[in-house]
C-alpha cells in the first residue's frame, strides 16, 4: 500500500484576495483553515457575497476533523454561518474571534449546533494526526494567531494576516522567538501573508496612528466623528483612551459597531475608563468639545450612520460647521467612489475631514517585504508557499524568498484549487478540486449562477427589448402587428418613431410566415436577425433582445 | 444703463474630475476655455462617454468669439468632436494640441469647417474684449500652456494643468519669472489647477522616470514592452532615447498610439534617430534583447495591443518567458481591477512587470501642495477660485490659498453651472445656468437620458420579470393564464416552480376582474404589487417588473 502523503488545497484566497479557505490532509484526516467570503467587484451585477466552493469539503465531510480560524475578520469568518448549515464539525479560534463569529451567527440567524472552541494563543490542540499550536500576530483586530502545525511529514507555519509591529495597541506583538526557535529546529513549509507583497520596506506601527488621533482630537474645535471598521477594536481602544485624556465623552452609532464594542467590552478586548462612554439620549445639551462619536461608514456604506450624518438623514446627528470628521479607514477597492462622495459631503456640510490621502490616520494590517523577508528569515523553511492574494501578489513574494535564499524549485505558486502533495523532499502539484466563486444574491442566501450573471451584464449594457407576438392557438397563425417593449435602452418617447418602424420591420419580416403555422425557433431567429441590425444601425447599441410568442 | 459685469461660469470640471470647460463673458463677448469629455464611472452602465451639457453655449452661440484649448488631454478637448458639429467658432492652441484634435476629429470622421488656429506659447490673441496670452506649463503633455486673460475688470492668470518641473524632457519648464512680474503688476484672479490638492510636497520630475527606464531598459535580458498613454509624448520620448543608447529598435504597435507618434514625429515634438524606429515586418529573427516595444494598453483596455499581447491574441507578438514589462502609467479610477487582471496574466506568461505599485515608473502631471502654493506666491492675486477637481479637492486647495494668505471672503469655491460675478473690488455667485452630464452611448453619439439610466441600474442589480397579460380587444377580458418571462433574476430551470406559482398568483389576484373589462391601471399595480412580495420573499430580490397587455 502507497505511504499517504500530506496534501495541501487551496480553497480560496489565492485566484482573488478574499474568501480565504485551506485544506491540509493526510490519510483519513482533514483540517479547515479559515472559512472566508469576499465583496463582489463592480461586474458581478446585484451579487451581495461571494463564497468559496464548498463541494470538495461536503464530499469529504467525515475526513473533517475541525475548521481552525486564524481571527475574525469577513475574509476569514464570513463563510461560516453558510458553511456550517451543511457542516457540523467544531470550529476552534481565540476567544476574540469567537465572540465575533457568535455575533455574526445571531445576526444571521444561522441555527447551528456547532461547537465554538475558544483555544488561546500559546496553546495547543490535536486533531488527527495533526497537532496544532497558535502564535500571536499582528493584525488590524486583536487575538489574530498564526499556526505552527506538526503534520508526520514535517512542521509547518502558516502565518495567518500579520505585521510584524512592534509596538501594537494591545502590547501583544508577534511572536518572533517562537519562530526563531522552530527555524533552529527545521521548518519544512512556510505558508506566508502576500497581500502586501508589493509594497516595500515596513508597515508603519499602530502607534503613529495613535498619535495622530490624538491631534485631531485634542486640536478638535468642536465635535469630533471617528468612523472605522467595526472590527478594529484597538482603533476604537485609541480614540476612547484619547477622549478620555481630553474630557470628552465616546458615544458608539451604528447596529454593529455597538454590537461589536459590547461584546468586546465583555470578553475584556476593549476597556473604558468610567464615564467615557455615554448613550446617545445623554447627547442633548452637551457642548460640542466635550463629545466624540466613533461610528460606522469608512466605506461610505449608503446605509451607514456616518453617511445618513453627512445627508442630513440620521435621527440623532448631523454633520455641522465645526464638526470634525476622521476616516480612519482605506476604501476597500470598489468602494473609492462611495468613499469619496461621502468625504465630498461631508465638507460641503463645513465639516474638517481628515481621511488617508490627506493624514496618517490609517495604517493597514499586513507585512511589507522587509517584514515578509524576516519571516523567510527567522523560519527557514525548505519549501515555500505565498497565500493571501492575488497572482502577481504571489509571484512577487515568491521573488521575495528566492532574494533570501529559498531555491527556486522549493518555491511553490499554486491557484485555488490546485492539489500541492508534499514530502519532506519534495512538492508538487498533482491534481484539482473544484474551486471557484459561489455568488450570493439576496439576504437569503441563494446562490446565483453564471447565467443569471451574464444576463445581467448583457442588460445592464444596453437595456433589453421584448418583442410580443401572439399567435392563435388552433392555427398557429400569427395575429395582428408585433409589439415592441424596452427599459435601458432608449428614451421610449424620444425614440417613438424607431420603435414604430422596428414593428413595421418585424411585421414585414414575419409577413410571408402569415399564413400557415409558424415555426418559433425560425420566428425567433429572424426577430432577433432584424432588429439587432436595424438598432445597431440606428443607436450603435446591442441590447438583448427577447422575442416572446403568446398563444391566444 | 448697468455697467457690464465679468462674468466665469464653470460648465464642467468642478463637480467632477473631467470634462473641463468653462465660459467668461463680459458684454457681448464669450470666450470659453477648453472642451473636454470625462470617461463614465462604474454607476453609468453602458455609458460610454459623458460631456459638459452645451445648452449655455448653443443659447448665447452669437455671442461666442472663439474656444481656447490649454492641451490635448481627452478632459480638456475631447468633447470638441461633438461641440463643433453642433457650433462653429474658431479653436486657439498650440501646435502639438491642434494636432492631436486633428487627430480626434478624423477618427471621429467629424466633419467641420472649423478653423483650427495656431498660437505659440509666449504670443497672444484679441477675442472681443479679452486679451490673451499663453504661458508654457509642464504637465505630462508638451505643448501645455496656462492663460494670461487681460480683461476690462482686471487680469486672470488660469494656471491650465500643470506641475512644477525644473527637469521636463522637452527642456520647458513653467515660465515662473513671467507669473512673478504679473504679481508684481496685479492679478485680479487666479484660477488653479486642483487635482492633486490632496498630496502634501512636490510631484516629482519626469527626469526621475527616465532614469528607471533607462535602467530597467538596461538590465532586461530579452525584449522590453513599454505601455503608456499615447499622448504622452515625454515618456515615449524618454524610451526611444534609451533605447538608441542600449542598441534597441523601437517598434510601435497599436493604432491611436502610431497615429500619435507619426503626429509628433511630423510635428517635431518627438525626435528619433536614424535607425531606431523600426515596422513590424522587421521583427523577424531580430534579437530579443534588441527590441523595445512601445504600446497601448495601460489602463488594461481588453482591445489593446498589450492585453491581446497578454492574452496570446496578437497577430504578431505574444509574452513570453524573459519579456520585461513596464506599466508606465497609473490606473484611471474605475480601470483598476482592468489593470490588476493584465498585470496577474503578464506574470503567468513569464515576463517580469514593473507598474507603479512596485517601481517609480510613472509620475503624474499635477501640482501638488507646495507647488500649489508657490503658484499662489508668485501671482498674489486679490481673488481665488480653485479649478479642476471635486468638491474636497477644491476645499483643500481653498484651505491652501488661505493658509498663504489670501483672505477667506476672496476664495470662491464654486460648483459647476454657478455664475461668478466679478468686480475690481468683489466677487459673488450670482445665478446658475444649466450644467451637467451628458451621457453618451454608443458609437453614434446620441446621447442617453436618466430614465434609461436608472432603468439599467435596476436591470443589472436583479434582472427583469415581464408578465403577458393577454385580453380580448372587443370585451377587454382577460384570456388564458398570463404569462411569465425572467432575465438575469434566478436560473430559471432551478426556479421552474417558484415561477408558476407565481404566474398561479397573478392569475387569481386577477381573477374577479375576469368578467369584466379589464382597467389597465389597477391591473399593472395589483400585477407588481402580488410579484413584488412574493419574489421578495421566496428570493429576498426586487427585479423590475413589467407587465404588459397584448389585445387579440
Amino acid at each position: 500500500m502507497a505511504k499517504p502523503r500530506l496534501k495541501i488545497i487551496p480553497l480560496g484566497g489565492l485566484s482573488e484576495i478574499g474568501k480565504n479557505m485551506m485544506v491540509m490532509e493526510y490519510a483519513d484526516d482533514i483540517i479547515v483553515i479559515d472559512a472566508g467570503l469576499m465583496f463582489p467587484d463592480e461586474e458581478m451585477l446585484g451579487v451581495d457575497l461571494v463564497l468559496p466552493d464548498f463541494s470538495y469539503l461536503l464530499e469529504n465531510r467525515e475526513r473533517i476533523r475541525g475548521i481552525i480560524i486564524t481571527h475574525g475578520h469577513e475574509d476569514h469568518v464570513g463563510a461560516l454561518p453558510y458553511l456550517l448549515l451543511q457542516l457540523n464539525v467544531p470550529v476552534y479560534s481565540t476567544k476574540l474571534t469567537q465572540g465575533l463569529i457568535s455575533v455574526k451567527l445571531k445576526q444571521r440567524r444561522a441555527r447551528s449546533e456547532t461547537k465554538l472552541k475558544v483555544i488561546s494563543p500559546g496553546s495547543g490542540i490535536t486533531l488527527g494526526r495533526f497537532k496544532i499550536e497558535f502564535f500571536p500576530v499582528c493584525h488590524s483586530i486583536p487575538d489574530s494567531v498564526g499556526l505552527i502545525i506538526y503534520t508526520p511529514v514535517g512542521t509547518i507555519v502558516h502565518s495567518g494576516d500579520f505585521k510584524l509591529d512592534y509596538t501594537p495597541v494591545d502590547g501583544k506583538p508577534t511572536n518572533l522567538s517562537r519562530l526563531a526557535q522552530l527555524g533552529a529546529q527545521g521548518v519544512l513549509l512556510l505558508l506566508s501573508d502576500s497581500t502586501y507583497a508589493e509594497l516595500p520596506g515596513y508597515t508603519p506601527s499602530e502607534r503613529v496612528v495613535g498619535e495622530n488621533l490624538d491631534r485631531v482630537i485634542a486640536e478638535a474645535p468642536g465635535r469630533v466623528i471617528v468612523t472605522t471598521f467595526s472590527s478594529l477594536v484597538s482603533r476604537i481602544q485609541q480614540v476612547i483612551d484619547s477622549a478620555a485624556k481630553h474630557q470628552r465623552r465616546v458615544f458608539i452609532v451604528g447596529r454593529s459597531m455597538s454590537d461589536t464594542v459590547r461584546m468586546a467590552l465583555e470578553l475584556g478586548y476593549l476597556n473604558a475608563p468610567d464615564g467615557v462612554l455615554a448613550r446617545l439620549d445623554e447627547l442633548k445639551g452637551m457642548p460640542h468639545n466635550k463629545i466624540v462619536f466613533v461610528t460606522t461608514g469608512s466605506q461610505g456604506e449608503p446605509t451607514s450612520a456616518l453617511v445618513r450624518m453627512a445627508n442630513r438623514d440620521h435621527r440623532q446627528v448631523h454633520i455641522a460647521r465645526g464638526d470634525t470628521v476622521v476616516i480612519s479607514a482605506t476604501p476597500i477597492p470598489g468602494n473609492e467612489a462611495l468613499v469619496n462622495r461621502t468625504v465630498d459631503n461631508l465638507f460641503k456640510q463645513g465639516a474638517q475631514v481628515f481621511y488617508d490621502r490627506v493624514a496618517q490616520v490609517h495604517v493597514h494590517g499586513h507585512a511589507s517585504q522587509e517584514e515578509l523577508k524576516l519571516l523567510l528569515n527567522l523560519t527557514k523553511p525548505k519549501f515555500f508557499m505565498p497565500i493571501h492574494g492575488e497572482y502577481r501578489h504571489l509571484t512577487l513574494h515568491a521573488k521575495l524568498a528566492e532574494s533570501v535564499g529559498i531555491p527556486k524549485d522549493n518555491i511553490l505558486v499554486l491557484e485555488d484549487g490546485d492539489i500541492l502533495e508534499l514530502s519532506p523532499q519534495a512538492g508538487k502539484i498533482t491534481g484539482k478540486v473544484t474551486s471557484g466563486n459561489v455568488y450570493v444574491d439576496g439576504l437569503s442566501g441563494g446562490g446565483i449562477g453564471s447565467v443569471v450573471l451574464r444576463d445581467r451584464r448583457m442588460l445592464s449594457r444596453d437595456g433589453i427589448v421584448m418583442v410580443i407576438i401572439a399567435v392563435n392557438k388552433q392555427t398557429g397563425k400569427l395575429i395582428g402587428r408585433p409589439d415592441i417593449v424596452s427599459r435601458g435602452f432608449v428614451d421610449i418617447r424620444e425614440a417613438k418613431d424607431m420603435i414604430e418602424k422596428s414593428r413595421n420591420l418585424v411585421a414585414r419580416a414575419l409577413d410571408h410566415g402569415r399564413n400557415r403555422p409558424a415555426d418559433w425557433g425560425f420566428i425567433s431567429t429572424k426577430v432577433k436577425e432584424v432588429l439587432n441590425r436595424f438598432y445597431y444601425e440606428q443607436t450603435k447599441r446591442r441590447p438583448m433582445i427577447l422575442p416572446f410568442m403568446v398563444k391566444v
